[in-house]
């Protein structure tokens, strides 16, 4: 038996989100399928660092699962991309110790969200970018950036539907925007996320960047403790799972 | 009544072409359906440059129709656009003279191929180019693109499969390839392209960039006349309806 450690990229748009569930198609049944024909038919467990959800993307979701395959690790990269459909691919692959896990052992996550600025659509990047007409004020978007920074109380940018119990404090190391030509790309690095809570941060940061908001709001938003307090949740199709640390 | 030119965008991966047939979803059809709708119930025809294949995308495709709507030329391409599905769009929109025709009118066209060249293939451009994972050689590519320029018969370069009866010689104003990190862009000129031709220069020139065949072959492939001489048709979903003139 040996564990293997696979970073995948996916493409989220044809999906119900990553985790199996019984409506729709998702990410992780896909890549058990694929392993389960490999394996002629015994099922294998695929681990994650954790969910996306429907129509978010991935080139950095990190998982694990165990094989009694007599397969070289450099190999396992190709063998199970050629088995899974053409928007989803291992992009890495390689032998880790038994104990390893996708999901207990990481140590941060790095999220990055993809905007279309312009009064112009672009039909290629609709997939993959949330698209705003109205021109946005970028150094404001930055100053709201830096109230998230730092440890904080994230109630306000989780969605209610979450199942999470414990602390909603986290610690975010990073949250800036970087322009792409006439792409902004919002960058997020903490040690967890709750959920949704990326797309509630770029949706409060962009209605900043319209003028709707000042951004010491995200200063309020942040003390309230209260979801009702902070922006919309912005679409899942401009969101990609980027890094996961161990 | 008056008439419009329009330029129109498409991701061409859903549907099955351009022109409106048997079966399979089209782009005119999607066009023809919505200005229909707009007309209440009126048919309304309409004229593109040319047809493209199933999987073929345009940046720069141009139509032409007739209306008796009171709608401003500035505003249809909102209008238009808003009664398109979300991989169609009008780019632009104006009034020309009623002996304008979006077909016979085409002066000259530019087409542009792009080729992803890197062993890692890349998921969220896959709808956009075509991948090749082996070295390409782009001097020599270029040096096969010299042979294209200039006035030839094209009849190598052209599928069989063509319901064209008259003559096959073309001029390619430009033959040319840029490149932009990991993405070739093949871009050609000129006053008319046959069936699939841009598509069979690509595979041609691809097999010379990989070394299965030299630079100077196009110029011994153009001069027989017969399309076995020439390499392989390149895949549709790489190539790019990029601009008509007029």
């Amino acid at each position: 038996m040996q564990r293997l450690k696979c970073r995948v990229e996916y493409d989220g748009t044809a999906y119900a989100g990553y985790q199996v569930q019984p409506n729709g198609v998702t990410i992780q049944a896909k890549i058990e399928n694929a392993l389960t024909q490999m394996h002629k038919g015994e099922r294998v467990k695929v681990i994650a660092s954790g969910r996306t959800d429907a129509g978010v993307h991935a080139v950095g979701q990190v998982i694990h699962f165990d094989t009694n395959l007599h397969i070289p690790a450099s190999n396992w990269k190709r063998a199970l991309s050629s088995m899974l459909p053409s928007d989803i691919r291992v992009a890495n692959a390689e032998q880790v110790s038994e104990d390893f896990h996708a999901r207990y052992d990481a140590k941060g996550k790095e999220y990055r969200y993809y905007v279309w600025n312009s009064p112009e659509a672009n039909l290629f990047r609709r997939l993959y970018t949330y698209h705003i007409r109205k021109p946005l004020d970028i150094e404001s978007m930055r100053e709201a950036c830096r109230w998230v920074e730092g440890e904080h109380d994230f109630t306000s940018f989780c969605s209610p539907r979450t199942d999470l119990k414990g602390s909603k404090v986290r610690t975010i190391r990073k949250a800036a925007i970087e322009q792409q030509g006439t792409e902004l790309v919002f960058i997020f690095k903490g040690n967890g996320f709750l959920y949704n809570m990326v797309r509630i941060l770029v949706g409060t940061i962009l209605e900043v960047g319209l003028g709707d908001r000042t951004p010491d709001e995200l200063k309020t938003m942040l003390a309230a403790g209260d979801r009702k307090s902070a922006g919309k949740t912005a679409p899942p199709h401009g969101l990609f799972l980027w890094n996961v640390d161990y």
